[in-house]
């Protein structure tokens, strides 16, 4: 899996501080666009969030670029509907060489492994052959597994960002969206850590929110993500 | 493939022409209630949906149970952001019988066919095997093949029907949902025959929009989906 | 003010239900639809909602007629983005009698009311002036206070209520607002009384979120809506 | 009326064909990003764009700051629901200077300006008067005017920015918001002139969609917006 933060909006925090002054002041675009620029927003931007003042969030966007994730992961996060992708597209691609994600519980056993890596060549070779005798890409698809890495271009604004650790970086969430989200965050930590200092599962910034479904160790993954 | 409509808002094209009258007019909402019970919306709501006044169809919401279609499908069909899904889950749900989805290029030939259905037992067995022998559900799965049916309830307003009509209908959309479209037009139009009168690819109501892409057989296709 | 529900989704909670049980079964549509039929969903959508599955709740959606309300409140409502709105243009619906809300805070001194409304009538005296001259009534409404009437038909879908009258039945709200939300609420109770069982503020489900800002008195606002 | 565009995605046109390039394409993103740094896209993103392939255009987003546009206008502008606003709140903000949009057709007549400029000091006088006397300022608003100004930061990504100025720049739409749109359009062209070469309203790419209320001179708005 390979995670790129390829563009954001520059200097998201100033201008989430902007946005989230102007409601509240008389002052002009301007005057406030240096009075932004004069000061660090630690406190402000800390307070803004506390309150659920989140709608400022949305000014900053982050681009990005996510390849060697399978299919069962995209299609989960494709879910999440308040973002754009775009995805290469198994219609009109055709795969030439094999790549799938095996799961650490059958990765780890070497006789799993082995079976679940023959049946995956075998899927790719007669995905290859009906290719080859004229089926289309489009139709000989319908082999290919979950399991097969695909490549997609994602934009979230810091808002749905934040939603989106929320749920993906919690321990409840399937192992391998959440090796992603939690890439995903660590990248946009160094660009907005004001914004992001919290961020993560639940238990990060408060209690866990999974109730009798709890993974158990808050305080453990409170720390990792506050090291991030 | 099964499509139903579940559930949908009542009288939806009185809804969208009180909707829509309320934007013009002075009287209040009971007198314009009691215009649109005594006559037909029939000249009002075509006005209306030409003049490309497309916002008050979203007042009228339907709800389908579609069985029985592709992942490979399912993976299109949410990628329409403006809708509800409810999605059966390969996480929390170990299949227990076999379903999948051949398409008719494979399925014409006999010999593919066989090929085709003999991976998906093989694929289905080994699933089944890493399942017993402790793989989590959410693991096996990611052997499973574009080609395995899902079950989805899908919401959509009237508005972005009509937007999915457009796109998913066409000739140029991919069979296997462009099957589904039709059958989901074909049950909304039942219910609001005037919203939906001209509904589906472009060239039912106007011109071609797919340029030298075009199927070339416009007129076939809107007789097509005008006796729908 | 005078709000309506014009229309909503037939058995809002037996199509959430049916929603929410298929994510997590195998069994047909047909037969989870018999299985909802037949027994109370009061237990299962307690849970869903506890557990935060909120997007089955967007498979019914209800339909507000809402008239007598001022401009002030028509702009903080359709800053509600996952709504669908139809309101009374003041571009092309030239107002014939002068409508407007009087806030509390000056309908209770007679004095200031008496300034209050003399100023409306100089308002729409000089705007049906300006119209009467020749003054499109686009630009004349220039003239028009916040204090407008206006009349508006919304739509949006359970999930997203449930967020609308946590922000707007809160006590913090501006009052004209929060007056309206709870009327919305009022209405949708009765036919989802399972769904809308602990909304309103925060403070009806659990505790305040307003931190500092709370009004103090959880326990009466708490009452005031689990009777509603 | 002032308008800025305070921020946006770093080069908005590279992002967007390193997208629709990624849907297409075996390579992986950082190949494609090569090649994308190594040519003019011009051919590439016309083509896109004609295709009707917009959502890539998602991943470019842009922030404006906008100061003396009048409540009428920003009432019209956060109808559109696919965008970001930071709104100057009359709530919490108690005006102290006032300030208010006079529209030409009263402008242009001294005897009708004088009357509308009247109007405008009463009201603005008896706001403050009853600001003084201890009305909120949340309720003492109810008088200001439809004409008051307002400020506000919008964030629209590119493919919603043509399909607002297709809107809302066409000879069709209230004289402000025009004006605003043409503004915000002559700020991106600058800096994505290839994704917004035929933007404004339909007419600068095509034929007028107004029908019976056409302008009827599509040839001087068409030289108008392609020199802008």
């Amino acid at each position: 899996m390979k995670v790129n933060l390829l563009n954001f909006t520059p200097e998201p925090e100033k201008t989430v501080s902007l946005a989230a002054k102007l409601c509240y002041s008389d002052s002009t675009i301007g005057e406030l666009e240096d009075r932004v620029k004069e000061s660090s927003q630690e406190k402000f931007l800390g307070k803004i969030i506390k309150m659920g003042h989140l709608s400022v969030l949305e000014h900053a966007s982050f681009v990005f670029g996510i390849e060697g994730i399978s299919r069962a992961t995209s299609h989960q996060l494709v879910r999440h509907r308040l973002a754009s992708y775009s995805q290469q597209s198994q219609r009109y691609v055709t795969v030439s060489s094999p790549e799938y994600v095996i799961p650490g519980s059958i990765k780890k056993d070497a006789a799993k492994r082995k079976r679940f890596e023959t049946e995956m060549k075998r899927i790719y070779r007669l995905y290859k052959e009906l290719v080859e005798e004229g089926v289309p890409a489009e139709d000989a698809r319908y082999l290919l597994p979950n399991a097969a890495c695909t490549k997609i271009i994602v934009t979230m604004n810091a808002r749905e960002l934040l939603h989106f650790f929320n749920l993906r970086c919690c321990e409840r969430a399937q192992w391998e969206i959440r090796e992603m989200a939690t890439l995903m965050l660590s990248l946009v930590k160094k660009e907005a850590p004001l914004i992001f200092r919290d961020s993560g599962p639940s238990c990060v910034a408060g209690a866990c929110g999974e109730g009798k479904m709890t993974c158990g160790k808050p305080r453990e993954i409170r720390e990792k993500f506050r090291q991030l």
